[in-house]
């Protein structure tokens, strides 16, 4: 993992192997981004992906050995419990001649080839709090 | 609908059954905000999605009832009779096992769980002009 | 190709037929911009889309001639031996009821109808250098 900064965000690299969701989290505790933005391209390997089901209140992942491009990639930075928690979406293609895509929450991924990020930190505190209706932990502006 | 905003940008984010797109016009309106570029991830139901046929020149959209993520969504803020006029396409993953995606341009869209954007004012005037060749209005800068 | 500037970034719109890398390469030359990420939406056609194949040490890309919704681009820009060097990803919905995705790195891409570019200069040289492990040129921050 390697960053450059910059006046308007900062671009960070990941290198082959690394954990994509620990590795934020950890720049984030060090450079103390209490809120951000971010996205990114390159492929990732052995990926948990998946959506929010409502009417069960809890995630439902499925698990992807297998390369993917990251085609798309958009999340963001905010605390939970005074701790930076990162939410990532993205669309992951098929590294074989159909490209096809899946989609949806990562919370897990690690880097295969490489990943480019930039991340905007917005200089501001936002959390997240328990919304009791919902079952998650949402942006609280 | 909520938002704070910062330096960099405004984080925006929509409650469960709130209208997309007629939500973020009326707030670039009250903000007077006539440029603008935003990203957004979160889940959204009750889709109008579609493409603009060139050779019909007119768009064609689907209709989506059910639940999905949004894995990305990217889109503009630009004045359209002097009114701001969101332009969105989005990438929509499914909520079932398969996570598969469509996407394209989105007309309507109502929020499910929650949606979390980040706007970018442009500080400029920016305006949609149609293009007779075309048959759409661009933006024209 | 048409473009303003503004404080935060550059909106960027390619006409019909315009090709999408060779253009954006052509406005960083001139700009002299060594380093920026950009967003973009529209429709393309005539694309090379493809992916990294780490096995063979070699990019696979396959050729769609149809026209695309661009439903998500996102991309950077560095310095590849002192020249800017467009790094762009995409999620593209082909035109038909389906609106179903194909994604990666985009090779060449010829605009149909519109693209809308948002391009934000970061102000530093960055460059590429050769990973001989990876046998990609990789950002160097």
């Amino acid at each position: 993992m390697k960053y450059k900064k910059t006046e308007k965000g900062i671009i960070i690299t990941l290198a082959r192997g690394e954990n994509l969701i620990e590795t934020l989290t950890a720049f984030c505790v060090k450079e103390n981004i209490t809120s951000a933005v971010f996205q990114g391209i390159g492929a990732v390997e052995r990926v948990k992906i998946g959506y929010y089901d409502l009417g069960k209140r809890e995630y439902f992942f499925r698990d992807e050995a297998g390369v993917f491009e990251v085609a798309s990639m958009q999340g963001n930075v905010a605390l939970v419990d005074g701790k930076p928690f990162i939410h990532a979406h993205a669309v992951l293609s098929r590294c074989d001649a159909t490209c096809e895509c899946i989609g949806a929450h990562i919370k897990e991924a690690f880097v295969a080839v490489k990943l480019e990020i930039y991340l905007t930190p917005l200089g501001v505190s936002i959390s997240r709090k328990l919304d009791d209706d919902i079952g998650l932990k949402l942006l609280d502006v």
